[in-house]
């Protein structure tokens, strides 16, 4: 089952780290630590091995993608003797790359997007393409009438003006080209009426949104575990201080409250009520890579007394995102391959804010996924 | 269902806050929270209410619990309205309490400790009395081959020897006399091989041991975590600052050890290996009632990066630990008048080291309760 | 030496929080901890005695002071115990409390504060009269001629324009009326060119900005450590949660930058650069009149190797400021019967922002303070 | 001025780095972050440039120092491209270490360390020669009556019982060679009458002990802030988790007493009272050469308001020693050419137990050493 995976955003953090490691995992040079697909309860055959996987994408930026990978080895990111090893296969997969269309109207680069996925696929021999966004998180785009409905957004698009953020408008091309599409940002993606009517019209399916790979990933074990409890939290703040183009892009006020509203979600979903306290994101550049997240949580007991938990998170976000790329990019294709067509609800285990997410709890999303991937593999077998 | 809750360390902190706190329950004096049996998910006709519940207990201290609430208030545990408004109650229950007997053989003892329920049972008309060990942790008993057998166990106990170390003569008490028995602590209780056969010739149940109140907790959670996400946690250190009597009891070696085992167990059973990292427990008389326990995670991800996790939790463990005594003696009593026999597996949610726990991962303990009290429910309608 | 303390926000928490541990203290019912100037290095028959001190002030809110205290004491800040005992000295003060003149020109609203401080100098028969603004948090002023040239505000404040800030008409009125002004918030108080002409005109001293209680004091003993070292900071990032009436007006974005300003003065002035990092500051109601400050340090040692450094900090800004209040009325007394005139950069001690502070270091802080009150206590040998 | 810096323990992590970074700082290939003696206000003639030093040394172990300075790159403690440009260098450093002596009596090693010190001086035609001892921590010896009195010493060491410490012994050693001595460990060293009568009687200069590197310098600022304002200190315990050779060894009991007892002081004599709470050292391997500490203050506030302070350290052991070891070669040299006999208690700032040390305050500790060095700059110009 050879499966491309087409990378918005392939010369990013994330994008990199992800190629280097599934790379490496097929040359047998680095383990699956970090892939949830290896675990033993969701491992099997419906899912395009590493070996399978063939990457491609897009970016605005130029940098090669060997440079990139060198850089992360430089900055603690990747092991340098990785980057040096997979020389040769970084150059192949960078000679797969792509421009971002700019230039005409949003149809026609649309058009060049989807004729993108297309050659890919040929040229490749591909079974199919999934397009993973990997790219800098968008502000909320203005409401639109075309948003809600296909034929409109149809018409809308040959127009000079951007009815669609970049984010829609690649899952739009996507969707024509026959393509799974998976969010890993908070950006609007597919997150679209109209959008999802087209998916259905193609019979594809779609996942996301945001990745979740650090301080929401600690909530969403944290606030069941103060439901569960019956504890009253009256209080949660939390403070991420990130470096890197995903911090200075995330201070920027619109995508910080694309991304903070996303964070918040599953404390009110979990708890059945918010408590006070916000989330911030601030952009301190000396971090790098890495990010610190802390958290402060107040809440009471039995009889009214206050007692409080904080954390400190301090992670590598590519090194946390990258194998839930491959991950997302192996579950969305078995899924296509076995006929599923649109949203992944299933796949809420991955996500800050999952499309249809039933819940916002980790060990309920988990049972879903082993549920889901059960199903695929023995649809497989 | 009138039912007694028997409590071994009846004036000590947690046993002084559960009374207070089901008194005030039951006047309407404050309202559940802590308390798991009262989540919508839980609650039920099978659990006797919190007006069912009648208390007594053994103690080998004599301030006189009225006297006791007033200094947990003082400290800020208890709300001192609470105490003021439950004088009279309070003092009924102070006099249900027994001095816990001493002098005789191990077998006078035990029958005391069997006349003292039995008389409680009586003078009350209960339809049963639940015990619950709360008294303080001990060290580990030397191996006796009695211990293996009910009947050598028979014949020791009339000796002068100390065969059994006291939370294990008050199961086999409790045993005597008809009770179910609750180990809330880390003690032996009713953990012995003869014990667990006494409990099936009489038909008893039985759950334990050591509730899960706050670190523990936090690990049950964060552990499967690491282990859903397929990161591999190298190292896991926490240190536990406590003061109050249960400081100054963990702080001699012995009793450290039986704590520190049972709280280091839900890493090697969660995660499938033990990291590196010890848990230590120090006694620091100023924090009183409160404990600050603070933990250090090192684990790695994709490609070797490493990464880390700090929490410092500040709780009040009677304020926690009481809700779940409350929990425990309602649970416990609907599965005796259910006719169920032997550990409770089921009841692993509450405790840090779960009779015969399948799992460690609270999520999946608490599916496991749900499903048990589901079926208590449903034969009680 | 009698000695008046007129505070502006005579109704807050830190002026109620004075009072109650000035009166506490003078009848012998609390000891001096937190209060600097009962060091045994500072001691001396220079400053008045606690019982020297006579409390009045003006405020907009209308709660009388013992339901404060009363309020204070249901939260935790102050024991419920002084309040009681002290019920009958408070109702004293709260009577020499006046309303916040309001209504008239800004010179009638200057002249009413003059009559009110010069009545309660006469009244109780007082040797000097020092105001401390202990009020909210003000935004910037917008910059005004005025405030660069006495004669031009004189003639300003006929006007009906607002062209002094509240906080600058009170050190105006007090210095009209002969009084020492101290601010120990970062609004602009004496901070004008025209003000400090008239405290010159008057003879009078002044200090201030922004009474060091927290984040800010541990930063002024941390940022130093590092420079010593020689070991190079490379951000430094802090959030501070607040309830409180403090934490929602500084919630607000103009006062929030003032605060924010004087907090960070510090490290760039001990560091001789300015590290990355913002200082953050949210109003989480649920904390009450507790503040929890979270910092981290990112550093950078022999040959590059990257460190880092965290603290929590939870206080009780109350607790923390009345103290300081009851020293800096004490010293600034001390300072005006002594003949100091100008601003007193010897208090820096005490201050975020002190005005004319020539070092920002904690303990060169000290030196010069010690050495300034020991001067004191020899001229008044 | 020509100076040998003899390292006892010339293989560990901390004299490895010592070595790198003098050699990186000398070529010019880094700058000297963390070195105390290069700030502005203690540069000056009176010390030894950073090319004047020579190093030489004694290990057990017989790795040789450019593997183990390629093993410290791996573990990113040095940059690896120091490594790579100092082979040449560290190959000439290596060969000037010697094996520490063994077997014979113990005046026979005496001997021959004394020996191997004369002769590095003589062949590298060394002004002066400081033996700094970085070895591994021992316990505290065994008292010995020949400890209090140089003759009897003498009489004992030709003896075949080990009547000194190692550490003892190489400060017997180098007394006897003529060479000052400083303890970077908190092993026992010069610290007995009898090897100060030595040094007094060879007109030799000391230091020590135990650098101060990490949480006991944070102690030393925060301890002082806590007194200075004067807030009551109630509980202070901490807990290092540290891996590498040091961390193996200080988690033997004994070698951890020793250190515990080091960290500790700065808390009775800065406060002035002991408070709550103990040090642990614990060996967690996976740490490597990173140490994280984290420690917990509770403390009082005026009117007995209870508040706290915790903190997280996170820092590379070798890279803060480093600096500090040059630093200290540097002044003792210093020392020693302006003719300074016995302890020299200025140096305290380096230290977490120094020797006479007037203050653990850091700042004042900071004037003394700004005093010392300027004095002896005033006699070397």
């Amino acid at each position: 089952m050879r499966t491309g995976v087409w990378l918005v955003g392939a010369r990013g953090s994330v994008a990199t780290t992800s190629i280097v490691g599934a790379l490496a995992l097929r040359a047998g040079l680095t383990g699956p630590t970090g892939c949830v697909t290896e675990l033993p309860e969701l491992r099997g055959p419906a899912l395009p091995s590493f070996a399978d996987l063939v990457f491609g994408g897009h970016d605005v930026v130029d940098t090669p993608l060997p440079k990139r990978a060198e850089a992360l080895a430089a900055a603690g990111v990747l092991p340098g003797r990785l980057v040096d090893a997979l020389a040769g296969e970084l150059a192949e997969v960078e000679a797969a790359l792509r421009p971002a269309p700019t230039g005409g109207s949003p149809a026609d680069r649309v058009a060049a997007v989807a004729h993108d996925l297309s050659e890919f696929r040929r040229r490749h021999a591909l079974d199919r393409v999934v397009l993973v966004n990997v790219s800098a998180t968008e502000p909320a785009p203005e409401p639109h009438p075309a948003h809600h409905d296909l034929a409109a957004l149809r018409a809308a698009l040959a127009g000079p003006a951007e009815v669609l953020p970049p984010s829609s408008r690649y899952a739009y091309a996507a969707f024509t080209a026959g393509c799974p599409y998976v969010d890993f940002t908070p950006s609007t993606g597919a997150r679209l009426p109209a959008l999802a009517a087209l998916a259905q019209e193609r019979g594809l399916p779609y996942a996301g949104h945001d990745g979740k790979t650090g301080e929401t990933l600690v909530k969403s074990v944290l606030a069941p575990m103060f439901a569960l409890r019956h504890l009253a939290v009256r209080s949660w703040s939390g403070v991420n201080l990130l470096g890197g183009g995903d911090g200075a892009t995330l201070a920027e006020p619109a995508a910080n409250a694309a991304k903070v509203a996303s964070k918040q979600r599953v404390l009110g979903e979990t708890l059945g009520y918010v408590p006070q306290g916000d989330t911030r994101i601030d952009h301190v550049a000396e971090l790098g890579d890495f990010k610190t997240a802390w958290d402060l949580v107040t809440f009471v007991g039995f009889l009214g007394t206050g007692m409080r938990l904080e954390f400190t998170w301090h992670g590598c976000d590519s090194a946390l995102a990258a194998p839930l790329v491959l991950d997302l990019a192996r579950l969305t294709a078995a899924a296509h391959a076995a006929g599923r067509t649109g949203p992944l609800a299933e796949l809420a285990f991955f996500f800050k804010d999952g499309i249809d997410a039933p819940t916002h709890a980790l060990a309920e999303q988990w049972t879903l996924l082993r549920e889901f991937v059960a199903g695929l593999h023995a649809g497989a077998a």
